[in-house]
């Protein structure tokens, strides 16, 4: 009569398969189905940005991704023409990413590698893709509890139907999203397609000097972005018309070799040859996102399921699916874990549809303006429409732009988990209390020292993936804050904290979970002194209950390791997320990275007071897994 | 009646696997034995100095290493005992490897994980070791040129035999050497063991703060060196007796339990309780080295078959034998290339027994003191017996003894391969020219950023370990030393130079050959320039066939990488290698990373001349692979 699953999944894509990543780790049973006979096996999306490489080192992923000898893109130059000359030049070169995060690269590897890499991890949670399948309907019974969602699968042939009990279903099936469709829902697109664009990838010899550089090209043959890959392979995006083309309906039957024509014609008076073409394509720019992307709270859209973006540049399609799928898992994590109330499932909408349109308005500006080929010399991307802007402010630009683009620069909007002024928690020790940081935004990590093995790392790492909150204690100077450290541990070992409130007696007797999560898995606490690591003494330094967290005691002193004495501590990490070491701070941090509470670290209870606050207000007073021993 | 192999390689510990993994990637046929029945798997040597993982590096074997999740040691603390007082305390911290070297840790991981790691990379090269098989008798006959050593093996139930006929024989079969025994070479001790040590590798529960910080731990009680491990493991060496006790011999017949106990007495006040024993063994200090490394050149020794040293601390053992065998494998490569004359194999124990040696001094020196226990507060390491040594000079002999366990503080003497006033190339132009390198040193590597495609390269790491030397034309200043690189490359085009003397035909026609050695296996150029990336044009400033190295040419601008930019450049390679932007310099690096030569860089035939002199000294006028065509 049907299988029951926790969650089903349809289409593996990389959002697809990203969800499945998180949700099997931390323990749920999935089903997840694919109407494609085979994985993507060429072309498609080809790049990682920083924060989805960040992200996939804490999934473990990263080596496996470095393994296949990605190309990794450091700098983007531009090249143009001037009016009184045929030949192109180099007008700038510029950075891909930004340099103070944690991979300040582009990694680009085929779709299809990423996809191998994610399938193969799941296969060690015993997850295999059922493919070809497909959805056929489903329903949401609300009176059910367990297992709402009704799903009939159908094998691609019609052979073989199956119908499924589910508590979740995900669309990650596409932009022709069949899960959309039974939801009612349409993509919204930014006006008709303007823009025509051939790709191609493959091996080219040439004696343009920045072949393994990633380069616009601006001539009056066209426009052509040229992007180094993996192996020696080349991409071209290359510009076939727009709409107000005469030659509009003639570009979308271009072929292979007028691509590659055109190419050769864009580079000259560089020389350049095919020598074998690995994949090709013609598509029309179109730019649109849907207006839901869930129905009630068991029904949820990611991916290209819900926005979908032109593809020269930036590769924000699958990063952005990514880390809608990222954000979507920890909140059923932790509805499900009965931490959190069903209704910060609302947030996923909330939070990532902003997204998509924040990036449809930035990638709308630069394809348009990156099709507008003309015989001037080109501006850089991030910079065009700006003449008026200069010096100071164009860097600042432009490092916004690569912040965007990189996917730190997303920010999220006040809700029941970012924190803000209109938050139901009204403490007076949560604000931004001077600090550089504001909820909404993505904590920048740091690279500390562990106190209890002196090794580096980054706070980002210092946790696996798993979920859970980070609580990092910014202690400052030990000396400063020792009774403000004392009161909140005695505050946390009191009958209501929301550390007694939330702790969960089966996470203490799990041997793997001791390190992380002592208390509770909704949380992980770190301390982080502006001292020295020898300087640090956990018995003494760290009161009570915060100090089972003693593997995550930091000292703040990894600039100076350069010197050999170790000798004094440059409180980086303070200084980037702008605590004063006197006072110190506490942030809350989501487990996808981004700040989500600061809170003052006071001599009174009011630090652990707004915390308490703060959790209650989204995760209700007492769980189901209250400890009664506590 | 037998079959040929080019190398047969008695023992499949480190030493054995690291020649094995590189003479197997350079193409050669291979038979490798191991009386053991199976690899190593527990115990024995567990770390890997900084300059063996950038070895490792190089042989694309780090990131499997790094799976295994070995523990990083990053620093030492010294424990004591005042004598007033009966707990013990920690008197300092340092630093466990240099810090300007590319991984400044050193990386803890039992030995039979690393052998394991080889072995399978040996599988993809389609070498399987023999076992367990032991070596019965050999000869060498001078008269055969092709196949000189002929050895009898027996495996070891003596149920099969088999005669190998081999161009070389290598004895890696540990200290027991049956290869040495019929060498006739016996291992020369300093003096009588002087000191039992127990080692026992377990899992604990303690409340000692540094149970996951390296320590050197001297109390009234005993010396004990406590190891953090990977997966939560701890080793610890216990001293139980010197030659002055009266306890000696039952110190020998110490059990795992007197161990523990012994352990667990020297940590109080802090508890210590044994949750499991993964290995445990009693061994005597010996250090020994023999007096010769080799029988003609034809058969060598690596590894503790020449040369043993006391446990405790470094792990020189296995980082030794790694060295000798690179040391060694990348010789007889050259000379089975026709690169070099034979009698470059000579200096394979000229240099690696001297290092033995001055390993062996160090280790005593550090061995004794260590083992002296005493009530008083210990000094630290390298610093013993060094009471009137202070502040700066006492830093940097600790800087010293670092770079020397590290790997990279190890040089050698001058000889036909490592330039020097008496060497038989007397160009005016070979010195050192008042740049801070001299050959025989390590080249110490620093990050530059390739021109072709912005990514920052190790300079180790630019090129992949292929056995050829690595001339690095630092030089400085594009509009300084123009004339000189023109000069260069035209000198290198002509009829007499090294490159056309030793150029390979097979070489221009394989293609992963191109990009490396698009001339000769012997040798790979880089120019590096001190200049930002974006100014260098290679077309412009690499003349003629020095522009065939295309993807090695450099710049040195790497320092300025955190500013947007892309501004300055720092030059930190020029500078660190004590060259100046304005003259530049031509370093000759051997395939092992030493520094072999240095050659101005002058704008008449001089630089160039003085290579040919340096190749053609050890190398002779013309090879067996000349090119008739050029």
């Amino acid at each position: 009569m049907g299988s029951h699953f926790d969650i089903l999944i349809i289409g593996a894509g990389p959002a697809g398969l990203m969800l499945s990543t998180c949700l099997a780790r931390w323990g749920y049973t999935i089903k997840q189905i694919d109407k494609r006979p085979e994985s993507t096996q060429r072309g498609q999306a080809d790049a990682i940005q920083p924060r989805c490489l960040e992200l996939l080192r804490s999934l473990d992923l990263k080596s496996e991704i470095m393994a296949h000898g990605p190309f990794k893109l450091y700098e983007i130059s531009n090249w143009g023409q001037s009016l009184s000359d045929d030949a192109i030049h180099r007008t700038s070169t510029h950075l891909a990413s930004p340099q103070d995060v944690r991979y300040p690269f582009v990694t680009v590897l085929a779709q299809g590698t990423i996809e191998s890499i994610l399938i193969s991890s799941l296969a060690r949670h015993s997850l295999a893709i059922d493919r070809p399948w497909t959805l056929k309907s489903f329903k949401v019974d609300r009176q059910n509890h367990s297992y709402p969602v009704t799903v009939d699968l159908e094998h691609i042939d019609g052979c073989a139907q199956e119908t499924i009990f589910a508590k979740y279903l995900i669309g990650a099936d596409g932009a022709k999203s069949f899960v959309r469709q039974i939801m009612g829902v349409e993509i919204e697109y930014k006006g008709v397609p303007s823009n025509v664009w051939g790709v191609i990838d493959g091996l080219v010899d040439t004696d343009f000097p920045d072949i393994r550089i990633m380069c616009n090209i601006l001539s009056r043959e066209g426009s052509v972005l040229l992007a180094p890959r993996e192996n020696g392979l080349v991409r071209f995006y290359v510009h076939l018309a727009s709409d107000k083309d005469p030659g509009w309906a003639r570009a979308l039957a271009s072929t292979e070799s007028d691509v590659k024509e055109r190419v050769k014609t864009v580079l000259r008076p560089y020389y350049l040859n095919w020598e074998l073409v690995d994949w090709f394509s013609i598509y029309p720019i179109r730019q649109g996102v849907t207006k839901r992307y869930s129905l009630g709270d068991r029904i949820f859209l990611v991916g290209d399921a819900c926005h979908v973006h032109s593809k020269p540049k930036a590769a924000q399609g699958m990063n952005t699916g990514f880390l809608d799928s990222y954000n979507l898992a920890w909140k059923i994590h932790l509805v499900e874990q009965g931490f959190a109330e069903r209704r910060v499932l609302k947030t996923y909408e909330q939070e990532r549809r902003h997204i998509a349109q924040e990036l449809i308005k930035f990638d709308e500006k630069y394809a348009q303006a990156f099709s507008q080929c003309s015989g001037e010399t080109n501006r850089q991307m991030a910079t065009l429409n700006m003449d008026r802007i200069k010096g100071e402010e164009l860097a600042q630009l432009y490092k916004e732009a690569l912040f965007f683009v990189s996917g730190y620069g997303v920010s999220y909007q006040p809700n029941i988990i970012n924190w803000s002024v209109y938050h139901p928690a009204q403490s007076l020790a949560l604000g931004q209390h001077g600090t550089g940081l504001r909820p909404g935004i993505m904590f920048l990590s740091s690279t500390v020292s562990r106190v209890t093995d002196a090794n580096p790392v980054s706070l980002h790492h210092a946790i696996p993936e798993n979920g859970s909150f980070k609580i990092f204690i910014f202690a400052g100077k030990p000396e400063c804050t020792k009774a403000s450290l004392v009161q909140l541990a005695d505050y946390l070992a009191q009958e209501n904290s929301f550390l007694k409130n939330f702790s969960q007696p089966r996470a203490r007797r799990i041997r793997s979970h001791k390190r992380h999560n002592p208390h509770s898995l909704l949380f992980t606490i770190c301390v982080i002194f502006a001292a020295k690591r020898q300087d640090i003494d956990i018995k003494r330094h760290v009161p009570g209950i915060l100090g089972e967290y003693k593997h995550h005691i930091y000292a703040d002193d990894r600039a100076n390791y350069n010197n050999l004495d170790v000798n004094s501590a440059n409180i980086l990490a303070h200084k980037r997320a702008g605590i004063d070491e006197s006072t110190g701070a506490v942030l809350v941090v989501r487990p996808d990275g981004y700040v989500s509470a600061i809170a003052r670290l006071t001599e009174n209870v009011d630090t652990a007071e707004a915390l308490s606050e703060y959790f209650t207000s989204f995760c209700g007073r007492r769980n189901s897994y209250h400890d009664d021993d506590h």
